[in-house]
């Protein structure tokens, strides 16, 4: 992680699956989009967060702060861009946008916040070799 | 719906399939119950939102503000607990909280704000059918 | 468990995240719902997966048949029956129908097959206790 | 589509939100990979099932065979590899397997069946252009 200005972007296409009735992907599923975009900053950071959790650590989602802007469809390739808006020892805030892979347009923006906890869900410093 | 102060409640078991590797229930299932909270919230005030869009009216999410105090596991019940925070001509704003069904300790709150849209995507009154 | 004539039913309302742009229940979904049929068929036995997995014994799936008869939409309900199609000492098979709650009409059919393995992944025999 | 011996690959990292409990990917999860599958397969004939949609015509699901062989879990790649079994004129069975995407070792084979229907539910012609 660290503090720095760093951003991960990954692209992928929208799955038939994330889509509901109203035929466009449905607010739940960007969420799993996010989490997906912190996996891949962490991968960025030459990190992984299932090392992580051998380890130990979690980082447990404590807020999830969002704005839909824009619908997107089946079909479409999305965009989620991810990065650090405020670390602290014992607690971590990502910020995120969902652009239309090929207009730039942005459909969703927002932020989570984690604390890192232990398996028995002890609160926990981050560890010093995650936050590089 | 309506700017009382009805609260629907809807009790049910913690799916498998909403868990995750933490062993915890994964915190975008929480969307889907508020979701499904928002439905029973219709259905106990004499609605169907099967019926509002089958009018041409849909209720698209907007925005998305969670707060995740506890965890749950697979083998507990959920109670969800839905009411109105404000309603206005073409906007609503639903307020949440999730509780262990058995304790009755707070595991997740917050809120979903939703405009109402015509299903090519104009926005629109809501309907005064929809708004007792 | 066990190999008698017991059949399970639960029955609630089709979530609107379990639907996808075709505006029916995704095909995945009903997977979902067999999972907590077995979960339902196991309280209605006076068993609880919970209890199993705490005990270190696990039902891994290993084979999933179904037929897709008749879709579903949001606003209805579904009723999943659930009972044991064979019971061996190291696997299980669940045989499984989703029906509309309210006209009976048959949606879904299928079988799962189980074995039971322990946390390292480890086959193991079905726990006595867990054969009643 | 076509009969043809083409096999389409796609590669993706296991996302946290499909796992479970057990700490492995859930095996609906793979349901949904797998019509990612055959969106890849299609996308790599040439075809767009959104374009397919548009036109009025879907590939209901009819029938779901999986055989789970190995577990996966996150901070893994999966590779999907989908081909066409059989193609009628109304019909379309597509098999799968899903790899372990550095190791090669196969965790999840099968097929799915599908009849092309119109957006009202009726039995249609697969359209010939979507053949090749």
């Amino acid at each position: 992680m660290s503090d720095e200005h760093f951003v991960a972007e990954n692209t992928f296409y929208v799955r038939y699956a994330e889509t509901d009735a109203m035929q466009v992907v449905h607010h739940a599923s960007y969420i799993v989009w996010l989490e997906e975009g912190r996996s891949e900053y962490l991968r960025q950071r030459g990190h992984n967060y299932a090392d992580m959790q051998a380890e130990g650590y979690y980082l447990a989602v404590t807020g999830v702060n969002l704005r839909y802007h824009r619908s997107m469809v089946y079909g479409q390739r999305a965009t989620v861009r991810t990065w650090v808006n405020e670390l602290r020892s014992r607690m971590v805030r990502f910020g995120y946008e969902v652009l239309h892979a090929d207009t730039g347009e942005r459909c969703v923006s927002g932020e989570t916040t984690h604390i890192c906890i232990t398996h028995d869900g002890q609160p926990a410093k981050i560890p010093e070799s995650w936050r590089i």
